[in-house]
C-alpha cells in the first residue's frame, strides 16, 4: 500500500494490524443468553509479528483475563481464538496484543510491544473501556432490521392521491381546511424559514404514498418511515393535537391501515413517528390541563405557573413538554398494549416500528432524568405486543448529538446516527464554497481531511454497542437538515455520499427526493414536494438521473451483498481525499473505496485481508476506479465517487 | 521549548494551546445549585491565533451553544469568558476553537481551523462527549478532602502498643488466640503468597497506631485510613464475622474510639474500610443463612443450592457474596443512621469516611446491577448522619480498573485511582529488569514512554468529573500490590513517583512503609511490619532515609502550595523520560517536572502560562533540576527525580 495510513497511534499500517470486529466472521451473531459461552476470533496477518494475544473483559464488575490460542493458520495469516462467558447483559472486552521488543511488520513498521486492540483500533497505551468491544445479550432487534433500507416520507410533501381535491390553481382543497393552513400548489418552492414554513400546506396524503410504492421499491428500499400522521397545528405534525386518530387531511385511520396492508403485501414495512417529549398546545390533554389545574392531565405537563407558564421544547410555547414522572401519562402514551405505542402496532395499523422524536430530551428536565426508563418501557411494550402478533418491531430514537450514553442496549434499538454518520460525511464532502452554518457555531461547514473523518467515524461509533450501531439509521439528510446535494454541492460528491450510505454499518435511510438530487438550504426548505412528472418523464433537466441510477445501483449492491448489510467493519486506509474499508463476512468481504476528489493510486495487498480468495470489482460510481490483479487491489480516482470490490473467502 | 511535544493530534505544542481546566482559575469551585449561572474562562496565549471561541454544552439532553467574549488581555495572552446555566446535576461542555485557515502559532505550528478543547486536549475533529469537561452540582464532598493526605494502615502490621502481650520469642500472645492465627515475630518477613499469608498474625493493634501518630503527622499526612477492623477469620479482616464490634485483637470498640479521639485532638481524621460485596463465611449472618433456608439472613446471600452452593467473591468459598436486592440487608448494612455505615460515623467512633471494599463488584451479579444504587444509598446515609453531627464525611470506593462509569457524581465521591494514577506511573517508572506480572496478562511490567503515559493520565482521567478525580485516592502502592520500591527498582525513580503522588490531582495516599523504601513482590508480601527501631535510630542500612526525607518535603510542599492541593491541571510537555505539568490556581501556579532518567534541557517560555508573574524554584529531588531566568524555565535531569517551580500571578 502506497502512503500507508494509520488511524491510531500504533504506527502500524491498518491492513497489517491484527483485526477483530463485531461482525459474524469474528463473533457469532446469533441471539445470546446469560451463561452462553461465546467464541471470539482475531485475525493476525502474516505481516504482523504477534508474540501472544490475551483477552481482557469485565464480568460482574471485575476484570477477567484469558489467553487466545492459535487455531488455524494459512499463508496469509493466523486465526486466534478464545471464549468468553456472557455473564452480564452487556460485557466490555478488548484484546491485548504483545510483540517482542523491536519486532517489525512486513512493511517495516515497528510493532508496539504492548497494545490494546479495541473497536477504535490498536492503541499502544492503557485506555478506558469507552471504545471496548461489547458483547450484548439483551433481547435483540428483529432480524429484518439488519436488512432494512428505509425511505423517509414527509406526508404533506410526498404525493397527493388521485382523489385528493384541489382548486383551480392546483392547491389542495380539503373538505375542512384548518385555520393554520396556507394551501400551496405542488410546484411551489417551500419557504426557507419562519413561522410560515409550518403552514405551507401542499396536501400530500397516505393514499398518495400507496400510489407511489413502485418508485420506493425501485430504489431497493423496503421500509417506509412516515413523519407524524396525527392531527396537529402544522404541516410537520410534531405538535399533535391528539394521538387517538390519524389526521383526516392524510386520509384518516383507514388510509393508514390501507398503506400498511399495501406495504405488507409487497413484503415491505411501515415505521411511524411519535413525540414523547411534548405535544402540541392544541392537544386534548394540554387543553384539559390548562382548563383545570386539578385535572389528571395537568400532571402530564410541567407547569411553572398554571395555566400560562410551563416547560416546553426549546422554549417554544406551542410545544408543551410532557412530565414522564406521571404514571397516568405513561399508561396512556407508552406503557402496555393499550397505550399509543401499543395500539398502532396492532391491527388494523400493524406498524413495524416507532421512530421517537426528540428522544434525547424525553424525560429530561432539571434534576429529573427518566430517558432510559421511558426507552425501556417503550421497548417492553413493543415486545409485549410482538409476543401476541408474532411480528418483531423496531425502536429508533431521534438523537442529534452524542447518543452513546443512551444506547445501553435495553432501550432504543438504535438512534438516528447524525453524529456517527451524517456529520462526519458532511464535514468531509462539503461544498468548499458552502455558506451553510455548522452546528450553531460561528462558522460554515468545515472541510476536514479523510483522516479526521475516519477518526470520528471509528472512535465515536466504537462507543456504542455494535447492535445499536447496526440498528441505527444512517441518513445523509432528513426533514430537519439541508439537502445532501446542497451540502456537498456536486453530483460526484453526492455519489460518494450515497456509496457511504449504502455500505457503512447502520440502516440506510433516504429522505424522499434525495435520490433525485433535490436541493434545500434548511430543513424546512428541504421539504420539497416530489416532482412526479419529472420522474415519470425521466426529465434530466429537473432531476439528476445519474444520482437516481446510482442510488438504485448502490442500494441494490447492499441488497445483493450480505457483507454490506450484516458484515463487520475493518478500516484499511484513510487519506485526505480517500476512505477505504471492508465489510467483513463469512460469505466474503466487500472493500469500499470512497473518494471526495481525484487521488493517486492506493495499492492494497489482498493477502492482508482475512484469508482472501479471488476478488472482483463490483461497481464504480463517479470518478472512482478499482482494479484487481496479481493479489493486489489498486484504487484511484479521477473525480469524487466510489468503488466496490468483492473478495471471496478461499475454498477450504 | 526544545522538542515541542503535543499530547493530542492538533500538532500545536502544549504551552501554545488555548487552555481551560476545572480548577478555580477557570471555573468557580464553590458548591453549585441547579439554576446557578457559572462563569467559564479560557486562556489563549498570545502565541495562538484564535479567531473565535464557542461553548457547546448539553442541557436537558439537547445541545446548547454560546459564544465566548474576550474579557481581558495582557502582553502574554487573553482571557475569554462565557457563562453556562447549571440546568442539570451533571452537564458536559467543551470549547470550539476556531482559527483562520493556515494561521500559525508563534513557534510556527499550524493552528487547526476547527478544533475542540476538551479535558483530553485540543482535538481537530468531532469527538464524543466522553472527555468533555463536566459541571457538577451534586452535593459536594466535604471541603477537607481537597486538602487531605492519607496514610494507609494495615492494622496487624503497623504497630503493637506498649501493653500488647507477647511471648518470649516476641510473638503476639493475646488472651484468646484464634484457631487460624500463626503468631509471628515482628521482624519476620511475610510470606509471598498462599493460604498462609492470611494467617500470619503479627499482633499490631489500634493503640499501637495512637502511639505512632507523631510519625504519621511528620510526613504531612492528616488522615489515617485503616483496612478493616472487624473480627474476622484472617489478618486482613476482609472476611468479617460480624459488623457489630471492633476486633478485640485490635483493642475492641474502646480502642477505636480512643484512636478517633486522639486523631481529632490533632486535627486529623479517620477512615474505615467496609466490605459491601461479601462477608466472611464465619459471619453471623451467613451462619444463620446456612442454618436455615427460611431465615431472613438466607435472603442476604445468593444461594444456588442451599446451604452448600452460593455465589462468592471470585469463587472463594470463604467470601460469600451479598445480595443487594434484599431490603433487610440494606437496612442493616447501608441504609440510614442505624446501619453499619451510619453507626460508625456517630460517637464514640465518629469516623470521617468509608473506603468501600470491592465497590466495583458490589451489587453486580448476572443481570442485576445495583452498584450505583448502593453507592447513592451509602452517600445518602452519610449525608443524613452529617446533618446531625455537623461533620462531613468522605466516601471512596475500591476500583481496580475503569471506574469512570461508576462516577456519576451522586454516589462514590471518588475511587482508589489505580487506573488513572498507579498503573500509568508504574508503566513509566518500572524497573527495566522487573519480573513482576502485569494485570494478569502474559507479560512483565511494561516500560512505556512518557508520551504514552501522559495519554493515559490525561485521556482516562478526562472521563470522570473533576470532583471525582480530586476526591479519589492516588496511591503508588497498597496492601493489594507490590511495594513501590520493588516496582520501580531504584531510589531515584521512587523519588520521581513520590513527586507525582504529591502533585497530581487526587488525594495522596501513602501505604505505611512506602516512605521508608520498603519492598515486597506481592500485596501479601508487601504487608511489611513497620521497623520502628530503624525509624527511631534513623538507620540508613535498614530504611531509605532519603526517601523518607523526600516524602516529607514533597508532601510538605503540597501542604504549603494551595495550587498542588486545589489547582487545575495543565499539561506542558511529555517526552520519553519527562513529564511536565502545571497545577493552576489564582494564588499562583506550580510547575512540576518529573524525570525517570537523565534528559536534555527543556525550555518553557513563561509567557505562555496563564498571565505569569515572577517564578521561583521550590524544590528538587533526585537528579532533576530547574532554573528560572529571562522569562524562561529550564528543566533538565542528571538522573530520575523531580523539580517544582512556583509561578506567581502578576500583581494587577
Amino acid at each position: 500500500m502506497t502512503e500507508p495510513s494509520s488511524l491510531d497511534a500504533s504506527g502500524v499500517p491498518l491492513p497489517e494490524q491484527p483485526h477483530h470486529d463485531s461482525g459474524p466472521l469474528y463473533v457469532p451473531t446469533s441471539a445470546r443468553r446469560l451463561g452462553d459461552l461465546v467464541r471470539l476470533r482475531v485475525r493476525v496477518p502474516a505481516a504482523y509479528p504477534a508474540r501472544a494475544l490475551a483477552l481482557r473483559a469485565v464480568a460482574d464488575g471485575e476484570i477477567l483475563t484469558a489467553s487466545f490460542e492459535m487455531a488455524e493458520a494459512d499463508a496469509a495469516g493466523t486465526w486466534w481464538e478464545t471464549s468468553l462467558c456472557q455473564r452480564n447483559p452487556v460485557m466490555v472486552y478488548r484484546v491485548c496484543v504483545l510483540a517482542d521488543a523491536g519486532a517489525r511488520t512486513a512493511s517495516g513498521a515497528e510493532a508496539p510491544s504492548y497494545a490494546w486492540l479495541t473497536a477504535a483500533g490498536l492503541i499502544p497505551w492503557d485506555v478506558s473501556d469507552a471504545t471496548d468491544f461489547r458483547l450484548v445479550a439483551h433481547h435483540p432487534a428483529p432480524d429484518w432490521v439488519d436488512d432494512a433500507i428505509v425511505y423517509q416520507v414527509f406526508p404533506d410533501r410526498f404525493a397527493r392521491s388521485a382523489q385528493a381535491p384541489t382548486d383551480a390553481q392546483g392547491r389542495p382543497a380539503p373538505a375542512e381546511l384548518p385555520d393554520w393552513a396556507i394551501p400551496m400548489a405542488w410546484e411551489d418552492e417551500p419557504a426557507v424559514r419562519g413561522e410560515i414554513t409550518g403552514r405551507q400546506y401542499y396536501g400530500g396524503d397516505l393514499d398518495g404514498v400507496i400510489e407511489r410504492l413502485d418508485h420506493i421499491a425501485s430504489l431497493g428500499a423496503d421500509t417506509v418511515y412516515l413523519t407524524p400522521v396525527f392531527p396537529a397545528g402544522s404541516v410537520h405534525r410534531y405538535d399533535a393535537s391528539t394521538f387517538e386518530t390519524v389526521d383526516p387531511l392524510l386520509g384518516g385511520d383507514d388510509a393508514l391501515a390501507r398503506l400498511s396492508r399495501a406495504l405488507h403485501a409487497r413484503g415491505m414495512r411501515l415505521v411511524l413517528d411519535l413525540t414523547t417529549n411534548h405535544t402540541g398546545d392544541t392537544h386534548e390533554w394540554f387543553r384539559a390541563a390548562q382548563a383545570d389545574a386539578d385535572s389528571p392531565e395537568a400532571g402530564f405537563y410541567l407547569f411553572e405557573q398554571h395555566p400560562e407558564s410551563y416547560a416546553c421544547w426549546l422554549d417554544v410555547p406551542s410545544l408543551p413538554k410532557l412530565d414522564q414522572r406521571d404514571a397516568r401519562l405513561r399508561s396512556l402514551l407508552t406503557r402496555g398494549p393499550g397505550s399509543v405505542v401499543g395500539r398502532f402496532l396492532a391491527e388494523p395499523f400493524a406498524v413495524d416500528g416507532w421512530r421517537i422524536d426528540v428522544a434525547n430530551m424525553t424525560g429530561r428536565h432539571g434534576a429529573v432524568d427518566l430517558a432510559h426508563d421511558v426507552a425501556r418501557e417503550i421497548r417492553g411494550t413493543m415486545r409485549e405486543v410482538a409476543a401476541s402478533t408474532g411480528r418483531g418491531t423496531w425502536l429508533v430514537a431521534e438523537h442529534g448529538h452524542d447518543a452513546t450514553g443512551d444506547l445501553a442496549g435495553d432501550g432504543w434499538h438504535g438512534t438516528m446516527n447524525y453524529t456517527g454518520f451524517t456529520r462526519p460525511l458532511w464535514a468531509w464532502l462539503a461544498d468548499p464554497g458552502s455558506t451553510l452554518n455548522w452546528l450553531g457555531l460561528p462558522m460554515t461547514l468545515p472541510k476536514l481531511s479523510g483522516t479526521a473523518i475516519a477518526r470520528t467515524l471509528r472512535e465515536y461509533n466504537a462507543q456504542m454497542p455494535w447492535p445499536s450501531r447496526m440498528h441505527s439509521q444512517n441518513q445523509l439528510a432528513s426533514h430537519d437538515t439541508p439537502r445532501t446535494r446542497t451540502v456537498v454541492g456536486s453530483r460526484e460528491r453526492q455519489l460518494s455520499a450515497i456509496a457511504a450510505l449504502a455500505t457503512l454499518p447502520g440502516v440506510p435511510t433516504v429522505f424522499a427526493g434525495d435520490e433525485l438530487g433535490a436541493e434545500g438550504v434548511t430543513g424546512e426548505h428541504a421539504r420539497t414536494p416530489m416532482p412526479w412528472r419529472a420522474i415519470e418523464e425521466a426529465d434530466g433537466e429537473k432531476i439528476d438521473l445519474e444520482v437516481l441510477t446510482a442510488t438504485r445501483a448502490l442500494l441494490g449492491a447492499r441488497r445483493e451483498q450480505v457483507a454490506l448489510r450484516r458484515g463487520g467493519l475493518r478500516w484499511l486506509h484513510a487519506g485526505t481525499d480517500t476512505l477505504v474499508y471492508a465489510r467483513t463476512h463469512p460469505d466474503g468481504d466487500v472493500v469500499v473505496h470512497l473518494a471526495r476528489a481525484a487521488h493517486d493510486e492506493i495499492t492494497l495487498d489482498l493477502a492482508n485481508l482475512s484469508g482472501p480468495g479471488p476478488a472482483a470489482v463490483l461497481d464504480g460510481v463517479g470518478g472512482a476506479r478499482a482494479h484487481v490483479g496479481d493479489g493486489v487491489l489498486r484504487l484511484w480516482a479521477e473525480d469524487a465517487g466510489a468503488s466496490l470490490t468483492r473478495i471471496e473467502r478461499p475454498t477450504p
